[in-house]
């Protein structure tokens, strides 16, 4: 390198040198450690190094480039270009050589660290650094001179080639390997994954010649209901097909608790439970690879997430110890296992990684959502709230991160609710009440239409109405809160008391009646005062989590909050906050991350380093066992009223506005708007 | 410690130091680095750590102990003392406090890296220092306030009271850990596996409270014909059952290139002679583990070693590269993996070891023979001749190895010879010739009697005299080359020419009869010129491959020559010298190893350190191969006659007189006692 070799530069590293005329444009970019892929390894097969020169003037980097400061387009390029086509003005970077001053743009495409594309603007970027790789090499012939193993030459090309140490192979490569060698002519592809845990790497496939297509990965939540998965293409960080199937446990219990006492109470029950899941599996794999056509021995590795419970059955661990404090996990750490230890159908050598586990009731999913939503880089005080059957609340920023779990129960989940159904079609998912005639307009799931738009009783005909799920509910509340028909002790006012002829009499109290199809023989859809007092339960739990949380981090207030999960990406942020399920925030601060279990697993499988840095992230985090704190029952006890008593909501204030009524004629309205007592 | 507090000798190491007065026996050895053995880590459990205080003046350590150097016999080793007896004047090193100076001998069976006793005084010491190992701990419970794993706890306790870093578990152990943690009341003991190859350490198996019983491992030895193993205890290092069993193999081909051919002529035959000895090796496991009265899930890591297509067909690699040149193994270097992935059923996370080919016809057999000889550790030169259908031959000293292989063909064990057969009751064995009357006596397999001695007719009658084995026919051409009935270039004499009705016309050449029951319907034994021109063709191969090691080592002499194999065990030097197998020797230099493959193979199961230290001397070996060498061919040729013509034999020659006689009329003997020309 002399001040009289051309200068290249890359963007938009900004990465510049100089090179003797002649380097080829892939050898200048790894000896500047640019990041520009290869499989083949400057062969002129793979052309994962395509890049892009500039020419003419650039002030910016005080370079002119030449129409000639490559090389010529040469046979190897014009030969991939016939075959496969190769885009206006890119080029190969391991064909295209220096010969001037010149400005070479790396595309995304070609960066080996490339990016995956994530819709939300505030979501964390995912670099491609998968545990799994393709490496072209060329094997050095045997020799009865030197009588080394053809594994052992493979090592050696793998270390020559690639720069590779201590790469190991299995013993299906060891079967492989002959046959595979001599069919490519001492030229072959190699699939090895790099165990980040165990700090090994393994060749686990061997491909004759130059293997054209990918590899694959499996990104997996393994929630109590459902069971979804993200086929992820390994090199491109694509996701190639998605899928979902029904947690066969079901039929063992709703939910986790009932599944584990079906264990305490059944011989053999967790081993049923364990079998039940991991053949679901095993037909998610089918369905997934049979989606995106490929073979499912194409799949390399998967990462799992799901709750304690679930992740101890699918592992084949009973359960019974996370029934009964003090809810020991038999493993909190990251588990890295064989895919066969656990009956999966995948590559006969495939991995399986799954994330640590927070603490007895905060499990591998709540540490995938930590990994996806990121708290710990925040700079913003941040809220995670992923709601199910319990509540896993994550609070922190940069400098600490709290996290617990709440035992809300089922009733968000449209359990507990007097016409509660499951998220399916025909449920009454949104709510709205005309604070002046008291009337009701509602959507049912399955169509974009209100039930008072034209052609809505078309639309809902097939499906019917047939109940209301769980953000149906939350906001039907709220709405009815907000329309003076509920008090904030949650007392539903009778049709005098509120003017409106659907405030019926039920029993001792009031119920408010949604829709009512019984003259043609359809369901009568109330919201009753027992609807009302399971959510405010929930909803208190809920609360008192995150408020516990908060006075351990000795703060009044949060930047942000995430909603995470299906339930977070359906619930209204407005409602949730007229209900008081979350603490005051500007509403435009409230955001919902939808799946954020299942992209951290998408994350983690991707990108191996964020899999030690959510290993130390979990280690880090400070556990918070809710049934162990006497402030927890202190704010639950004060957050059963809506909006609840125990604290200010002078954001929401801005946004609605809450009557004061009171049904209860023993007491008047504790009220919303006082401020808090500390 | 100050120079007021008692000292403390330790015997056999001499190890010394001064104690506060009170401090366990246990403690001042772990501090000064006694090799003390202990399971339980000091809590009065394992006994493990027996010792022998000593009393009285002893000048040698310039110390006088008094009666009262040890704290009083305590209820701990009453306890242990009625429950299994403890030996007169011993203590438990955990118990037994210092009081005043002491000096203590810490017996054999309490050491850590106890000796194993071999029989050969020339034979390598076996330090016990096995993968697998058993650790007792007191495990913390389970903490609401601090959620970690079970397992993790047990990482720590495993950390904190035995100072091991980074033991994972695997899902068997997660499977078990929690119930046995219960059971055992927060104690455990714990089986460790440390992989020396992957630098990694996993609990394979939990045991509720203290574990009384043992670990197994096996040692074995996977040849051609037989399949052999040893049982060994993993703690004290005794071989509790020994067992042998029949290759199934044999019934696709005699030997090893047939078995590669029929490889090669049938499709999927690989695959049935890998289920074929999978399936042997599982018998054979049965077979130990009943002998020792064991579960055979208690072999936690078996060792094996064989040639390198017996090590292909075990692994399920098709041997056909190693019947072709340039005989490219599939992997050089030693292999772990799961004894589950070969379908071996012992413990279900048992690991196999298997140790690394030295070439493509040098095995890992060959390498354990070095392991167990380790020529490499020798001042003096020595040569080692494993004989089978190949001959593997090694030669080094501490400065030097070489190896090499040499195609022997299968005379040497009875085929292709015309009375030849298995070495199996009936087969003569051993033989001698008078000089003066020509007339031969033997032994057969099965009898301890000569043939000539009173009651040989008794013993011989269930087997009868059947044939003649492979070291009875080295005898009987050697006996017959001094007994002047065959002249130096293998040509039997006629009845005339050696004044013995024994030689008689068989076609154009003769035969010597050495056993005749024709008349009574029984089979007539004798050696023909075909049989010697076999054995001169095997051992002219035989020597041709030492003399090529001795030419690249600039030698023309070696200090010792080791016999291995079980034909090594039976074959007397002499007549092995006399018919120029093996170089010029003294005589009581020339020993027999047994089956020095199966000791290497157990060597390496209970000492780590040998895997790492074979890994390493067969990497460094200077493999030869025959086939490409000149020299070969030229020490061949001048190697068939008997003794070969090209070498001096000055040592031979004080031992027995060789009569030089020729009976082809042609040309006259060359004659064995010619200077060498070179």
């Amino acid at each position: 390198m002399s001040n009289l070799d051309p200068l290249v530069v890359f963007t938009p590293s900004g990465k510049r040198g100089r090179f003797p005329v002649g380097t080829p444009v892939l050898t200048a970019a790894r000896q500047l450690g640019v990041d520009l892929d290869s499989v083949c390894g400057g062969r002129g097969i793979c052309s994962k190094c395509q890049i892009t020169p500039s020419y003419g003037e650039f002030a910016k980097h005080g370079v002119t480039v030449a129409e000639d400061a490559l090389s010529e387009w040469n046979a190897v390029e014009q030969r991939y270009d016939d075959k496969r086509g190769l885009a206006e003005g890119r080029r190969l970077g391991c064909q295209a050589t220096v010969q001037s001053d010149v400005v070479i743009d790396v595309p995304p495409e070609s960066q080996v660290h490339k990016q995956v594309v994530r819709k939300r603007a505030e979501a964390r970027e995912i670099t491609m650094e998968p545990a799994t790789k393709l490496y072209y090499v060329e094997v050095t012939e045997p020799d009865m001179h030197d009588p080394s193993g053809d594994l052992e030459r493979l090592q050696l090309a793998l270390k020559d080639q690639w720069g590779l140490e201590d790469v190991t192979g299995d013993l299906r490569t060891l079967q492989m390997l002959q046959p595979a060698l001599r069919k490519g002519k001492w030229k072959v592809t190699c699939a090895v994954h790099r165990d980040a845990q165990e700090d090994t790497a393994h060749v686990m496939q061997v491909w004759p010649g130059y293997y054209e297509g990918s590899v694959y990965g499996l990104a997996i939540d393994l929630g109590s209901t459902t069971v979804a998965a993200h086929l992820c293409d390994l090199q491109t960080g694509e996701v190639v097909a998605s899928s979902g199937i029904m947690n066969p446990q079901i039929r063992f219990g709703e939910d986790l608790m009932s599944r584990v006492s079906y264990s305490m109470m059944n011989p053999g029950g967790d081993v049923e439970m364990t079998r039940a899941v991991q053949e679901a599996m095993n037909a998610l794999v089918v369905q997934v690879s049979a989606e995106a056509q490929i073979d499912r021995e194409l799949i390399v590795e998967a990462v799992l997430v799901g709750n304690p419970v679930m992740h101890h059955l699918f592992l084949g661990i009973d359960p019974v110890e996370l029934g009964q404090a003090p809810f020991a996990l038999a493993s909190s750490g990251a588990v890295s296992l064989w895919a066969t230890e656990v009956n999966m159908q995948m590559h006969p050598a495939a991995r399986l990684y799954i994330l640590p586990c927070i603490a007895g009731h905060v499990g591998a999913d709540a540490a995938a959502v930590a990994l996806s939503e990121a708290p710990y880089r925040s700079e913003e005080l941040v809220l995670i709230v992923d709601v199910g059957t319990n509540a896993e609340i994550i609070l922190g920023d940069k400098n600490k991160v709290l996290a617990c779990s709440s035992p809300t129960g089922p009733a968000f989940e449209g359990a507990q609710i007097s016409s509660g159904q499951r998220a399916a079609p025909g449920a009454i998912e949104n709510v709205r009440i005309d604070p002046i005639t008291k009337e009701p307009r509602f959507k049912v799931i399955g169509s974009d239409l209100w039930s008072d738009e034209e052609g809505f009783a078309e639309a809902t005909l097939s499906s019917g109405i047939t109940g209301i799920c769980g953000s149906g509910i939350i906001e039907a509340i709220a709405e009815m809160r907000l329309a003076g028909l509920v008090d904030a002790s949650g007392l539903i006012g009778s049709a005098e008391q509120t003017g409106s002829a659907r405030n019926i009499v039920d029993g001792r109290t009031h119920s408010y009646v949604l829709h009512d199809s019984s003259a043609e023989g359809g369901p009568l859809i109330t919201v009753t005062n027992g609807d009302i007092r399971a959510i405010q339960l929930a909803k208190a739990a809920l609360y008192a989590g995150a408020r516990l949380l908060m006075d351990k981090m000795e703060v009044d207030t949060v930047d942000r909050v995430t909603l995470a999960g299906a339930f977070g990406a359906h619930i209204s942020p407005k409602h949730a906050m007229v209900l008081g399920m979350i603490p005051d925030c500007p509403l435009d601060h409230v955001v919902s991350a939808g799946n954020a279990a299942g992209t951290g697993a998408r994350i983690a499988l991707l990108n191996i380093s964020a899999r030690r840095e959510i290993e130390q992230v979990v280690h880090d985090i400070y556990k918070i066992e809710t049934a162990i704190e006497p402030r927890f029952q202190e704010h639950f006890v004060n957050a059963s009223n809506i909006p609840h008593a125990s604290d200010p909501f002078p954001l929401l204030n801005g946004i609605v506005d809450i009557p004061v009524v009171s049904f209860n004629t023993k007491q008047s309205e504790a009220g919303g708007r006082r401020r808090r007592r500390r």
